[in-house]
């Protein structure tokens, strides 16, 4: 046999460390267990919209490919639709771009922006493709905590955890050049009330920072929570690129559809990388996420989707609340984070070694998924190492699974009573 | 109105220069032009790949995440149809990745390998994406001109263009670390031999260098001439990433699926990247993709789309002939390079002030455009400034287009004869 040769990796990605999902994924799959860890529907999508996209593979216009901004069905949809909800008339044709999933639609804003050393400051917890997408870039990731005020050894309010605006002002340096939000949150559920966006937007517009706005939970709040836009607040649409994805949106997150929403000045540096990076998205799935936003009202489905999730979100808490597990209700997005810290994992319980240098909630997790059959996904992935002992009490649960699932993981939870401290 | 607030881009996109693509498209739109310039196909993708890719979007594990390394289907199907060519057993878990189009696997592999300074040797005439690609991720591109050998005032084969060997040692330094092929070659059309890979191959060994081996027009070449591909070269398998298309393959240029094949170790790199970058491809048309090549054989595909590229190849060279115009006659991809040099363009035409920069062949096509109503490409848009004058002679027409389309690119064509120098 053949041996490779020695080609060094670049730097960029010589210190990725194994992420969550490749450990957990894969696990919960070899354990057949329950899988609330990563944030993927696992019932379908809504009739119109596929219905939309096998009809758009018949078209060869929509077999070939798109421009770079996004096919103009999909512009016009978008503006039509986020108009309204952003204030203002949206521009198909300057202010919106269509990317490779939100993620890329990310990606592409830092290769846009930062330069070597430039600074992104970040809420912890954080999205963990943020800090490889900083990092790639040449950025530099700095990090404050989104702390829970309240008492997390009862039930509280995702809108009790708190970012201290005086720590967020002290993260900034003249190095810094975004700051990232992400309303809904995704792990706590919080959305961000208006009075806090405009604490964080007048900091920005303090030291001139441009503001990313992952909002890619947008359509779903619960009720009476209503999901604020920083980019409608008073002078700060100017310096805001607002990102949307189609994959939570329509329940199709393998489709990889997403958007950026900005004034035309700023989102032309990231539509430059974005060019580069993909050239264009896929050009059938653009069009059934198209057709989607046009059928949408008429279907009635924001509105569905949304009582849909809050049922299942309402059936996830009654289980914690039986076996006595305090939780964070969250406001939006699918995930409850549960604090853990009542469960008694068996001391002499053998972990794999590469746990060893991850954060306790790693473990609970790991033993979660295979000896109750559940899994969940430990929160402090999404921390900076010195502040994961904030998170390391809680596991991260998804929501948005069929009602089965949410069942058959009820059943399993069960057997968590005797581990559980009075 | 608001205005929007400076802030500055990055080096990293800030010196891009407007592409070709951006001009051209929408000039070809506006002139109600037949567009043979970019490189999209206008008539449909094989019934049983658009069925498949219906049949997928049904089942809602196809409609969300795929694993990062790409959906088992596809890297099985993979695996089977390019262990023969690549005459070796492939391991679909560590030697294949899916990605967002070549054009983004081109970019991870970028990412994965160059550190700020890394040389990457091109040759000229380049996709170029290659540029901003590289550049992006602190790279620098070093350039190497294929040089037509023959008489280009008559026909001459695309294998009479060369690489002259020692010019491509010559630009290798201690900073060296990719070489990039591309077989079959867009714009020449030209195959590399077997000969002409192993001196490549061989340069690659004594400098340990990575090869970028983009073979997107592996299955378009055309009767005598066959593929060779360089990682069938004795010791290159272990020093050769390979890059495939879904797109041309298959005629779904907007499906935004493409592949890298290579060792793991070297393969490995380039995930990271990619995982990073667009975190998975869409998930339904991957799938597509995998019963195209489960089932192109059944159907005979790969034979009979090469006839029907063969037959739109000599439909196109006839027109030149009668025009007389000297073509290079492609061994492989859906290009032909024309030496305009006889064409006339009036001298008091008047240009847009864009096209001032550019070189002779910008023009060319523009007034072809907009005159005659035939969009081609200006190829020294894929060459380096320095070496812009052994292009500028020619115009690139793409013939992957209808019978039709042709017929009416061909009509319209003759309307070049009174410009034309005896």
């Amino acid at each position: 046999m053949s041996t490779s040769v020695n080609i060094v990796r670049s730097e960029r990605v010589a210190h990725f460390e194994q992420d969550v999902w490749s450990i957990f994924t894969p696990l919960a799959l070899e354990c057949q267990a329950v899988n609330l860890g990563q944030g993927f529907m696992n019932f379908p999508p809504p009739d119109f919209v596929i219905e939309a996209g096998r009809e758009a593979l018949l078209r060869n216009d929509c077999n070939q490919y798109s421009h770079p901004m996004g096919r103009p069905r999909l512009r016009n949809a978008l503006a039509k639709s986020y108009g309204p909800l952003f204030e203002r008339t949206l521009d198909p044709n300057t202010e919106i771009v269509v990317t490779a999933g939100a993620n890329e639609g990310i990606f592409s804003i830092f290769a846009g922006y930062l330069d070597q050393g430039s600074e992104v400051i970040l809420m912890e917890p954080f999205f963990d493709q943020y800090i490889s997408n900083i990092t790639m870039n040449g950025g530099v990731p700095v990090y404050c905590p989104i702390r829970p005020k309240g008492d997390t050894s009862k039930d509280m309010s995702a809108s009790e955890w708190k970012v201290d605006i005086q720590e967020l002002e002290s993260k900034i340096t003249p190095r810094s050049k975004i700051i990232v939000l992400n309303t809904p949150h995704n792990p706590i559920g919080k959305i961000f009330s208006r009075e806090e966006l405009e604490e964080i937007g007048a900091l920005a517009t303090k030291y001139n920072l441009l503001i990313i706005s992952d909002e890619v939970y947008d359509r779903l709040h619960f009720d009476p929570k209503k999901h604020e836009r920083i980019a409608t607040l008073k002078g700060l649409w100017e310096r805001t690129i607002t990102v949307g994805s189609g994959g939570k949106t329509f329940g199709t997150t393998g489709w990889r559809v997403g958007w950026l929403i900005g004034p035309k000045a700023l989102i032309e540096p990231a539509l430059a990388a974005h060019t580069r990076v993909v050239f264009c998205v896929n050009s059938p799935l653009q069009e059934a996420i198209a057709i989607g936003f046009e059928q949408a009202e008429g279907h009635g489905f924001f509105g569905s989707q949304v009582s849909a999730y809050e049922h299942k979100r309402d059936k996830l808490l009654s289980v914690f609340k039986e076996l006595g597990l305090p939780c964070t209700i969250p406001e939006g997005s699918y995930f409850i984070l549960v604090n853990m810290e009542k469960v008694q994992v068996p001391q002499d319980y053998v972990f794999p070694e590469l746990l060893n240098s991850r954060a306790k909630d790693f473990k609970t997790c790991y033993w979660l998924t295979k000896e109750i059959g559940v899994c969940a996904i430990p929160p402090t992935e999404f921390y900076s190492k010195p502040n994961r002992e904030l998170a390391e009490k809680f596991a991260r649960f998804a929501f948005c699974k069929t009602n089965e699932t949410l069942e058959a993981a009820a059943e399993r939870l069960m057997k968590l009573k005797p581990y559980i401290k009075k």
